[in-house]
This record gives structure tokens, C-alpha cells and sequence, in this order.
């Protein structure tokens, strides 16, 4: 009696969520098959069309999914994927929805969308593998410069917190809409990190990634503003402001964490917009980093009255260059958007005789790339 | 001429995520009127039946959208809603689809659905508010009993990290199925803490939720398991192991934070599954725990034959309540359906006269109710 009031129990708990939630039909998507075809259900009795959409289709537009007789569309990838984290969409009806059996969905800017990952070469890089996980943190710190509490993400290397040293700072930029998660989510950072620490590739180093719009506090949803609806249009971006306020993060990092507390132990790098603040935060403060990374970086022009920060660039170059940093690195990919500016950039740097490592890839302005990049970055660091 | 090319840069910049969603139409949803209706908006030119399903219908059933001459629906809740954070998903032709125009998802178990807030009153609490912040770190730890890493969500107060002090800890611990991050996303546990103890209300303490479902090194997405599809049929939830192995939980927080290492710094509290999991071990290590809370908790007999820590139950509560716990806490909902189980307990507890606070709630197995109880709780502790 008492047995089977108990399991009358346990499968209410179990059945709870399954009730509350009218869930579909029990189907697996996406299935990733054994020979990396991926392929991707959704059942929808109703609809008259279901496509797909996602940065691993070769063809102009969505894909269509087939009708089953069970009400279930599908769609199999033509060829094996190659190895990387891939995000989708589904269309129906010509309505954008994410896969309700998916409950994996990054957020990027003010887009959702499901995302699934292959393993294998470069990209076991991005899996949570069998290794020794370091700690990411959500964090806020006052900014004396801006006179506002803001958010940023940390991450300490596995065996940081029972350690005496002093470790290394990777400070790691986003791009022009993004935000203090996006490096973390998107750019598996943290993934990257731990997987190349593991393998000996990587020192053990201290990640940090902050706000780079500095009209917020921090990301939307983890703000005093609550939920809204995010826009990649934010003020003050790219005005001098985060460049002329960033010693404030490296002031709080060193007073809050065992770093190295010297140029040679800490490196900055960002993508798009943050390469654009790497490249001015860099030179501006020429004593703070000995290695610069500029991933796909939007190389602007044309901003001398927007900031003094953006003033007496070369002059500026010439002194960062005659401290002879470590590493300047340039990356981009060969369909990129702002490849000419970089192009133009490098043209420049190399009549003045200045040092850079470069690292050119297929494709664009993409995610891809900029996992790709940190994943080539961070082992030269701090060497 | 420099000028109206970095004009581009920045528009092509601002619109990269825009060109490659396809994303819909401007329009937003959900938009909490000033009397705290709310309007729920969705573009679907091509559907036939646009429904509502969420947590704040008082209803029988989802509520229908009509549809105006743009192609866009509309729901228009008929009476303003109580502050409280809700949750919803739309039924597109019977097709459940998440909000595309709100980008703010939670997932619970094997289920992801929009959410938004309501200000006011208690909901107050769970919302991000310009007071000094704590730190959410996700961090891994070796357990010695399960011989596995595995991952916990910790909460540090604001101030711990430049402080000296010790604090102390209270122990959260999540529902079936659910893992060690529902009491951070649905349960708002560092929104509550934030609050609380900015308005004085609560002491600073460190709150760790571990991850419950032993057969789990982390939540599902963040293990070597990859992305799978979640269930919450999971193994050895119920079995006495989480209750055997705490101590390992409670030995790493000790000695890698600042904490009170006294029983009368350590409290434990769960919901559902985790009041279950806290009831009995709350009273398999007597002197562990000061401060007992069982929210909407499984309280089940006849598991004797499953683990040693099932037995003896009424020997174990005699020696824990000799020692004279300084708080322990029932609460539940009116209809939750536990709520007999419950009431065979506080009758137990009154036949001995152990002392306990109980506090009863509307409505039934819901994360509203443990946000409430969390936030009766948490004033009660370590004073």
C-alpha cells in the first residue's frame, strides 16, 4: 500500500513537467547520425510548408522538410558535417520558431536560435570534455570612470581558487550589439580554455570578458531594465568612452584576483568591435599589454572628432611598436566584410616595419571564425 | 568620403544579425501595459489559429489571439496581472512555439518557454534592482564518495570577495528533473539574496545549489554528455545516494570559501525532490545543519529498503530534534499533491513536539510558491 502510494508519487513528480507543458510527441531532433548527417524533425500535422534554416546549409535559402504520413516533417542533411557548433531555425509556414525538441538555444543580440554541435578536429575543442573545468563567474565591479556598476564574466583556470600563484589576464572583447555573454556562449570560451589548458597547449590563464557597450549595465535581462527588447543600436559604442574607461577593469581584476600585475602578463583581444577596441585600448595604453589580438576587426577610420582616443593614431602606433610587444596578432576571414580595412591596416604596419603575426581564414563575419582565432590565439600567450 | 565609408561600416555592422535571421517584423510582445495588462503579439500572416498558453490564465485551456488586417495577432489579457514573474508559449495551429519577439527563455527540465515580470509587491524581489550585486559563479568540484566531477551554481554575496569575514552558507537544493540551475533562473535566488540583504532583511550568506541527480556530472549542455535531449526520468534521484555523498558538497565549500564551519552557520533547504533530499539529511548528519527548510517537499514512507538513510527515521529525528535546531521550516501549497504527505508529517512532528514554523500558501507545486518560500526563508537564517 504505502509502495504504491509512493510510486503513484515519484510519477506525478516525473509526469509534472510533462502536464504542465502539453508536450509534442517524443521525437529526437536534431539527431546527429554516425556519419555526422545531421538530421532534423519536427512534428507538425498542420502546417502546409516546413523549412530550415542554419549556417550549415550549402544552398541559397532554406531547405524544405518532407511530410511524413505521421505528421512529422524531416530533413537530412545531403552530405556529412563537417566538425563545428552549427545553430538553426525552422520556418512554418514561413514563421521563424525554434525546435521545440531542442532545448539548447543561445541568444545573440536580439536573435534565439537552437544550436547542435560536431565533434571532432578542431572543434573538440568547443565540447565539455572529461577535463579539469575552471570557473566562470558573473560578476559586477564599479567603473570610477563611468560612474556605474556594470557586469562582466570571469573565468579562472581549474585549480585557481586552491592555488598561491599569480596567474596571467586574458582580457576578451565582443562584438557591436553583443555583450558580456556572448564570448561564453557563442565563443565557448570557457570550453576552449579548459580543453587547451588540458592538452599543456595554454598556460593557465584568467579570462575576462566585460560589458563593451557602455550604455549598459549589462546584458539585457541582467540589468536593472529588465526584460526588453535588445537592440544591436546602442549609443556610445565606439566614442572613446570604453577605451578611456578600461583601465577601471584592469584596476579591479588586479585588486581582485592573483594576476601578474605587470604588461607582460596580460593580453587583450576582441572581435569586430571589440578588435576595434583592442586596437585603440592597446595603443592608448601602451605599458598595459604585451600581447593584442584583432579578430575580424573593424579597422575605422574617420573617428579623429569623436574621441581623442582617436587621435595621433600613428603617433601612437609608433610608441606601443617601440615598446616591442609580444604579440600582435591580426586574423580575418577572406570574405569578411572589413577585409580591406584590415588589408589597408597591414599595409601600413608593414611600411612602418612593425611586427604582427597574421592569420587569414575561409568565410566571413562569423562566429566560426572567431572560435578558430582564440583557439590559435591563446596558445601563444604569455609563453 | 572617410566619413561615409565608416557610416557604412557601422550600418552593415549594426544589421549583420538582422540580414541573417530574416528576423519578422518590428513589433513587440509581451508589452506590460501601465494598468499591468499585458498585450502578446505575434506576426503570423499565414496561420489560421494563433492560441496562448502561460501560467497567468485564469482560464481553462489556452486563450485565442485575434488576428488584425496586418497579419498580426493579438492577446490583450482581460484584467491586469498580480507582480509575479510568468511564463507562456503560443500555439500556432496547435504547433507550440516560443515568443520571437522576446528573447527571454528559461528552461525547466526538458521544457523551454518565455517569461516576463511583474513588478510590485513581493515580485519586487525577483527583479534586478540598482542594489550591490553578488557573484553567480558555475563551479566544478570533486566528489570522493560519487568518485565524479560535478558542477554546482554558488551565489557569494556582495562584498565577500573584498571582505574578510566568513559567512554563512545556506544549501539549495533544486526538484526532479530540474538541476543546479533552476534555483538561479526560475527561482531568482540571487535577485532574492541581492534584495533581501540590501534591504537589511537577510544576512549576507553564500548560497550553493549543487546538482541533485547524482547519475549527472551538470545540468544538461554543460556535462561530457554534450547536447542531449533532457528527461527527468532520471537514475539514483531517490536512493540515498545525494543524501550520503552531501558531506562532500559541504567539506569543498568549507574549505575553498570563507565560511562560519559551525552548524549554527549552515542551513539547507529544497523543494520538492530537494526538501525530500533535505529532510533526510538534515537529520542523517544532525550536527551538520541549524536551519532545516522543506518547501513543497516530497516527504515519502516506505523507502526503507532502498538505503540505510531511509531507516530509522523517527530514531534520526529524535536525536536531530534533541539537538535543538534553531529554524526548521515547512511550507506548501493548499492544493499541492503533497500536500497530505505533508500534513501526516506536521502531525508526526506535533505528536513528539518538535518545533517547527509552518507556512502555508496558495495554489500548488509551482516555482512561484518556492520563490515565496525562499524569501520568507532566507530572513530566518543565522540571526
Amino acid at each position: 500500500m504505502k509502495k504504491l502510494f509512493l510510486l503513484a508519487v515519484l510519477l506525478q513528480l516525473s509526469l509534472l513537467s510533462f502536464a504542465q507543458q502539453g508536450r509534442a510527441k517524443e521525437i529526437i531532433s536534431p539527431e546527429i547520425n554516425p556519419d555526422n548527417t545531421v538530421t532534423f524533425r519536427l512534428n507538425a500535422p498542420n502546417a502546409t510548408k516546413v523549412q530550415i534554416t542554419g549556417d550549415f546549409l550549402t544552398t541559397q535559402g532554406p531547405s524544405d522538410l518532407t511530410k511524413g504520413s505521421d505528421g512529422i516533417w524531416e530533413f537530412k542533411t545531403p552530405a556529412p558535417l563537417k566538425p563545428e557548433l552549427y545553430n538553426y531555425s525552422f520556418l512554418v509556414d514561413g514563421l521563424k520558431m525554434n525546435d521545440p525538441n531542442n532545448v539548447y538555444l543561445i541568444r545573440d543580440v536580439a536573435n534565439v536560435f537552437n544550436v547542435f554541435l560536431i565533434g571532432g578536429d578542431r572543434a573538440d575543442l568547443y565540447k565539455i570534455n572529461k577535463v579539469a573545468h575552471g570557473t566562470v563567474s558573473r560578476r559586477w565591479y564599479e567603473s570610477p570612470t563611468l560612474k556605474m556598476a556594470r557586469r562582466m564574466t570571469i573565468y579562472t583556470p581549474a585549480g585557481y581558487e586552491s592555488s598561491k600563484k599569480r596567474y596571467p589576464v586574458l582580457y576578451l572583447l565582443h562584438g557591436m550589439g553583443n555583450d558580456e555573454e556572448g564570448w561564453i556562449t557563442l565563443g565557448r570560451a570557457a570550453q576552449i580554455l579548459d580543453n587547451l589548458i588540458a592538452q599543456g597547449k595554454a598556460k593557465p590563464m584568467i579570462v575576462v570578458m566585460p560589458n563593451g557597450n557602455v550604455a549598459q549595465e549589462a546584458a539585457p535581462g541582467e540589468s536593472s531594465l529588465g526584460y526588453y527588447k535588445p537592440t544591436s543600436q546602442l549609443p556610445k559604442t565606439m566614442e572613446g568612452s570604453m577605451e578611456k574607461s578600461f583601465p577601471d577593469i584592469v584596476n579591479f581584476i588586479d585588486s581582485n584576483y592573483r594576476t601578474i600585475k605587470a604588461k607582460s602578463g596580460r593580453a587583450i583581444a576582441g572581435l569586430s568591435m571589440g578588435g576595434f577596441h583592442s586596437y585603440h585600448i592597446s595603443k592608448e595604453y601602451p605599458d598595459l599589454f604585451d600581447y593584442v589580438g584583432l579578430f575580424s576587426a573593424a579597422i575605422l577610420s574617420g573617428r579623429e572628432n569623436d574621441s581623442p582616443v582617436y587621435q595621433d593614431s600613428e603617433a601612437k602606433l609608433k610608441t606601443q611598436f617601440a615598446k616591442n610587444p609580444k604579440l600582435y596578432y591580426i586574423a580575418i576571414g577572406k570574405t569578411d566584410f572589413l577585409y580591406k580595412g584590415n588589408e589597408a591596416y597591414r599595409k601600413l604596419l608593414d611600411e612602418k616595419g612593425y611586427k604582427y603575426i597574421y592569420y587569414e581564414s575561409e568565410e566571413g563575419h562569423l562566429w566560426k571564425n572567431w572560435r578558430i582565432y582564440l583557439s590559435e590565439f591563446a596558445p601563444m600567450l604569455f609563453k
